[in-house]
């Protein structure tokens, strides 16, 4: 999850210095800077690209802002057959802040810790492309996924090839492990979840480079609410399943096998209570996971997270007992 | 679900009369009225008393009210020692009404349906009590019960005596069935679940009348967003488990056994497709079900339903698409 922001006191001077947030976004210097914040206070084990998954449906030309307070919104959304036929793969140039951001992120870390890039996925993205913004119950993009699913699917699939090239050239700017996040997966009905996220999850999976200069790139995919559909997501080419916290990761461990990692699933919330609650919570995930195989691939690894992102009233103190909780207890567990 | 509401002209034109959401619910007249209203309307197979689930903790004295495109607000809030050291179980003699009015409409319905009482659940009524209101990210809730669990569980045991007694006072004056709705069941962490929601669903099933004037009152259960656990809610005693439609209704039946009947599981935003599309979405809950079985008792039963509540905006054509759909093509598969 994004683990710069607001809750960081110099995450909110960058921003005040950016004016904007896709004024920090767009900028490199900004860009590194914030994504670096957290790691440089924390000790964290990987960095992820400070940036927006909606940094994609607004290189499409829907005109993406920032209202504070309200969360994102569009100025052109997509919702007939008219804006559907317009929709197409975005000239990859019209990123190049992100890609930019990675190389120089990439330079700053100098090999300190690993670099995780990022994208939405397709149904994620078209939940705002459609609705024009956040949504309370996904009316809009619901009322043309059952009356129009041509359209839904078609919008999907140019989405899915935007992702694919996206994640591509974050790859070749230096991404180290890329992540798919599928924020609005878990809002779909079941049998609509396989039909319209899961297939095109799967798509972009098919169509990203699975190494780079000589190194596996591996592959997260996060789907929130999705813990019911933890069996469907086995059918997937990747390497991690992100679940979050109502998913139990003994059981969810058992399903998947050997075969993917699992990443999570700490409440966020959980941040909110006294340092020792917050050890407490953070050793009980790790027991609930158990106990790593030792032998080699990806499978049966745990890699801790929390469960979805981090809240912006979150004290900066309580994340630092976290990390500390969880590197100190993780590694009593593997001696 | 709440049958009666704002997509119904009807329903508007008691709302202006009544002046304000507790005005409709505390006067019997009104609340007689606009429970029938979808009765008539569309020949559904029950009727759900016309009420709210914060009527029980107004009637602790936290003074509720309803601002028009807010939603519910108390006046007063439970976050510390203080006041959770003054709840207490409120005496029953304050919701007479939502009692007077299940009488009335007993009396209206004449035998046509039976009529179903209702109540949250004790963790979802905690939420609204704690927050103050409805919440995004039930930050107050989930800081109080990760801080200090002790004071939440004082809070929920409270609940369970005030939810059952409300119970049984509906029981008293005719209901013929019982749902708790566990609204916010489904944000709360696995483990956590089990532990402030489940439990004291579990502690209200205890109390509550099994039977009245020798019938038996069936009892359902509904957690919205609670898929995951439907294996741990095997151990409820009620008869009934409803699911909101991330639910593969096939699984859910294979899991419960004989011992549960199933009640959903439609995304109330198929309600905004064209009536071909409502049908066929409607068809599909009723074959991922499957061929109810002929015997005895109220396991291997589909009660159709919605997943969740109806949208205001909804075309009130629609629903009369879907009751047919769903009256003719049970009878057909039953044939």
């Amino acid at each position: 999850m994004r683990q710069a922001g607001r809750y960081l006191a110099e995450y909110r001077d960058t921003r005040a210095k950016a004016g904007s947030f896709m004024g920090l976004a767009t900028n490199t210097d900004f860009a590194t800077e914030v994504t670096l914040q957290p790691i440089d206070r924390y000790g964290l084990d990987a960095a992820i690209l400070f940036s927006d998954i909606l940094t994609v449906p607004d290189a499409m030309g829907l005109g993406l802002s920032f209202v504070n307070g309200e969360g994102p919104k569009f100025e052109r959304h997509v919702r007939d057959e008219a804006s559907v036929a317009l929709l197409k793969v975005p000239d990859m140039d019209k990123l190049r802040y992100v890609f930019d951001a990675v190389t120089s992120i990439r330079k700053a870390l100098n090999g300190r810790v690993p670099l995780i890039g990022f994208t939405g996925s397709p149904w994620t993205l078209a939940c705002y492309m459609v609705e024009g913004g956040s949504s309370s119950d996904y009316r809009a993009v619901k009322s043309l996924m059952y009356q129009r699913p041509d359209l839904m699917h078609q919008i999907l699939s140019v989405n899915a090839e935007a992702v694919a090239a996206y994640l591509n050239a974050q790859i070749a700017a230096g991404a180290q492990a890329v992540m798919i996040f599928d924020s609005w997966g878990g809002v779909l009905a079941d049998g609509a979840f396989q039909e319209f996220s899961l297939a095109y999850t799967k798509q972009v999976l098919e169509k990203t480079t699975r190494t780079h200069e000589g190194q596996t790139i591996p592959r997260i995919v996060f789907t929130k609410g999705g813990g019911q559909w933890l069996g469907d997501m086995t059918a997937l080419n990747c390497d991690v399943l992100g679940v979050d916290w109502t998913v139990n990761l003994q059981r969810a461990r058992a399903l998947v096998g050997d075969r993917f990692a699992l990443q999570g699933n700490l409440d966020p919330m959980v941040l909110f209570a006294d340092p020792a609650s917050v050890a407490k919570q953070a050793r009980r995930v790790l027991d609930d996971f158990g106990q790593p195989h030792t032998g080699t691939g990806c499978g049966a690894t745990h890699i801790f997270n929390l469960g979805h992102g981090i809240n912006q009233h979150t004290p900066p103190e309580n994340v630092a007992t976290l990390v500390e909780t969880v590197h100190e207890y993780s590694r009593q567990m593997r001696r």
